[in-house]
């Protein structure tokens, strides 16, 4: 494999058609004509039986990563030559191979984007990439792959980190991820909302701490070898005396686990150490956080974490939280500090998405460049909904009086929004509605995109996770609960300028007329 | 990141806890204590309003390739040594990380396997893994992220392949999957079931033709243009004259796409060349598909293909087969005709299993040495189905006497099933319930493992993908429709031998009776 890794993972790691297209656009004179790609989403993530009123952007970093160290190697081009069609005469023609070999890298490509991290909406496009219609073509793929997954990952992170009340997020999915998006996997977590991954390496990577507790395979293997659960707590506390954190649930929680974690709890307090924290890994999670609490408490360990794990997600979390918060008090267990102490490890939901293990991102040409302006390009679609904004735009985060987020607006790339005017929101369907925010009525106006890569390279220093981190924090406190809530949230509103709403809908007109008349053949 | 992939996709491509017992481990001198774990998972893929009745395995190969390539690096361990506790002392010792530095490579593991591309059910222990304690738990992650993955596709691609009734099946799932998991579920569904891959890298690898048609934007530019759909089109099939599949939803289905591309295969055909298809990605597939082929058929295209896409899976497929055979013939088209020049694309649903987005494999201790001999180890639980098969156990295939499977049979590995005697078949859970297989009733008694790694190294050559395949059809042969179908699948039974029945509650006996009197303390 890892002599392969760069051919499957560099420039072919892409979609056929992309490479049929380039062809077709060299032949044509088109590969180096100037275009733009919006990428954007249609509709938060959709579990089922709850959806998300917001999304956090991630994965840019990565993408832009990938864009800089991928060009097309001598290995590509004698792959793409060697493919034949059905009759058997080559697909692809020296002339088209000669220009990949001196044109496909990402040397051309300008994009402009939303910073990782911040809370975004359907419709915004994310990301602009602005460049030669061949290579801009061409990078669909890894694009989307590189985006949407890491978005996903981001939304369900912070989802999860709110239903827990502030509690500590652990990422633990590695083993269920989908191969090495394990890793893309973790990061999007830890910008999202996980405070610790048990992932090593990404951890590294990140500059945080990796985190862990110890397997059932531990005392298994004690137990095998006729020694005892106590045993192989002393064992693990013997090693990481100030780090002792362990899993009771290998032989029973209550009768067994708890009391030898508090035996051995009670050897490191005189040796001077802090014990850190149980882990339950089983059960009823709810049940015994009380009575876990109450044998700890009892015991004169107060402090000692109680970790949850076994299929979280955030509604399991807000559920064992909600049945805490009513069951604790008649057992005498305050549940506002229970709540307080608990860590929840997160794996399979918080990895794959459980319930949508996709975000519906795509990678639409908005614009051409015909005579060194850029024309608007438009793809109709049997909803309205659907059909896309055209041209060369940009997006503003309307900010209410209160400083609260009241609208995402997306306009056209010269418009500037504000001032003295009041500013209209155009509803991005429905005609007549419209919305109007007087200037007293608007506390900023703020410009979402960065320009994050010209001609090959980042622009500045990548952000480090706590930027990220910090970005995500303070949009979500500048976003209304209600569109924050876990089930059935407020819909947040995404709106067009005057002046796209017009020029989108002359488009459309201009096009829908001239297939009735038949003008286009 | 690329000087980092080998970092964040090496040893440290684990779970944190795996390092914290491998150092418990070598200073209790059991590093190298040999141990084996067993791979299997609980249940098949659970799609919500649907479920799997058998499941493919794969991703063995990519598991080994990651094995052989794998070794503690002077950059991990730096890592480990620079990992501080909560009290800010070292996590690592030098006489740990020296071991590693010295150990932290495969070369003591080895591996028996049921072989890839296989039918496979719950419970089966698929792969062995036989060596030193710490490597053996060093790798449970890895183990678990490539098996999971590549099975959970592998399953997903068969029951789309069953569900269309032999048409083709393309994957195009690239763009949302999770990242770089992307090639591995190219792999798995390649081997479970998709004839082609849109993913050039991995189609590359694996020595099949990538393929693909073109995307809308392509229209869309030549719009932009000034030009027509009909000029994209024949742009298309002026380069690619023999291998033409033509996209014709950019606009309007019916009244413009596919009218303009029967112009365009008129002029093919002129030319001697046979056009190869239209593709539909939007709108009532079922219609469409009966509609293009009313229009196709009167100007002579009988032959071309109908490439569905646009949100497939197995369930989709299968109502659009449905509806095709009730609704073909009112309009005079021969369904079954049709149904066989369909293809399907397929995304989402495939690469990342919508519906259940993980498999839930685990990795258990399942025996370790005392003095030469392998001693079962055993995990308690709180329902008996959980409960572990402990030991060092093979298992056999057991074919009825219509060559159907009719049971996987996992026993003690010194045992050999057969001869003169009818087979006993214990219900895993059930004690009363066992199933009696006279001699003459069965067919054959397979033994499914193979040994696949030895010494570091793979045993013999690994598998192509036509070898793969091979055997996913075999055994789909050999397996009840009833276990096959869709829906509320059959089930298949997986069961014990007596001496490994007996051997598992004789340990549960002593282990409960051991916590009852509390002798373990």
């Amino acid at each position: 494999m890892s002599s392969h890794r760069r051919f499957i993972e560099g420039l072919l790691f892409t979609d056929f058609y992309q490479l049929t297209m380039a062809q077709l656009y060299f032949h044509h004179g088109l590969a180096e004509r100037r275009v733009q790609f919006d990428y954007f989403f249609r509709s938060h993530p959709h579990y089922g039986e709850h959806s998300a009123g917001y999304s956090i952007f991630a994965g840019l970093e990565w993408l832009l990563d990938w864009m800089r160290e991928t060009a097309a190697t001598s290995e590509d081009v004698a792959y793409l030559r060697s493919l034949k069609g059905a009759a058997g005469n080559r697909l692809f023609d020296e002339g088209f191979l000669d220009w990949l070999s001196a044109n496909g890298t990402m040397t051309g490509l300008t994009i402009r984007a939303v910073p990782e991290g911040r809370v975004v909406h359907p419709n915004v496009p994310l990301v602009v990439v602005d460049g030669p219609l061949a290579m801009a073509q061409l990078i669909e793929t890894p694009v989307l792959n590189h985006l949407n997954y890491q978005t996903l990952v981001a939304t369900k992170a912070s989802r999860i980190r709110e239903a827990a009340l502030g509690a500590p997020i652990l990422e633990f999915g590695m083993r269920r991820a989908h191969e090495r998006g394990a890793n893309a996997g973790t990061r999007a977590a830890l910008i999202g909302g996980a405070d610790f991954s048990s992932n090593i390496g990404v951890s590294g990577l990140m500059g945080v701490r990796p985190k862990g507790t110890h397997a059932h395979s531990m005392v298994q293997a004690f137990l095998a070898l006729g020694g005892s659960e106590l045993d192989a707590f002393r064992a693990f506390a013997d090693l990481y005396p100030d780090d002792c954190v362990l899993l009771v649930d290998t032989i029973d929680t209550l009768a067994s686990g708890i009391p030898n974690a508090i035996r051995v709890f009670e050897d490191l307090r005189k040796g001077g150490h802090i014990p850190r924290g149980i882990r339950l890994d089983s059960g009823d999670l709810a049940y015994l956080a009380i009575q876990a609490a109450i044998q700890l408490d009892a015991a004169g360990f107060e402090e000692v974490s109680i970790v949850l794990s076994n299929n979280l997600d955030e509604l399991v979390i807000w559920q064992i939280v909600t049945q805490i918060r009513e069951e604790a008090p008649r057992y005498g267990v305050d549940a506002g500090r229970l709540v307080r102490r608990l860590a929840h490890g997160v794996g399979t939901a918080l990895i794959t998405s459980t319930g949508d293990s996709a975000l519906d991102g795509v990678y639409k040409l908005v614009a051409i460049d015909e005579g060194g302006r850029l024309r608007p390009a438009i793809k109709l679609s049997e909803s309205q909904a659907k059909t896309l904004n055209p041209g060369d735009k940009k997006v503003w985060r309307i900010y209410d009086r209160r400083n609260k987020a009241t609208a995402d607006l997306i306009g056209l790339a010269d418009e500037r929004p504000g001032g003295d005017q009041p500013i209209v929101l155009c509803h991005p369907t429905d005609q007549p509605r419209r919305r109007r925010l007087a200037a007293e009525d608007v506390s900023e106006i703020e410009a979402l995109h960065q320009e994050v890569f010209v001609d090959g390279c980042r622009v500045g220093e990548p952000p480090d996770l706590e930027t990220m981190r910090a970005r995500r924090v303070a949009d979500l406190d500048r976003l209304d609960p209600g569109v924050k809530r876990l089930m059935n949230p407020h819909l947040y509103h995404v709106s067009l300028s005057e002046r796209l709403w017009e020029s989108k809908h002359a488009l459309v007109q201009r096009l829908r007329s001239e297939i009735m008349s038949g003008a286009r053949e």
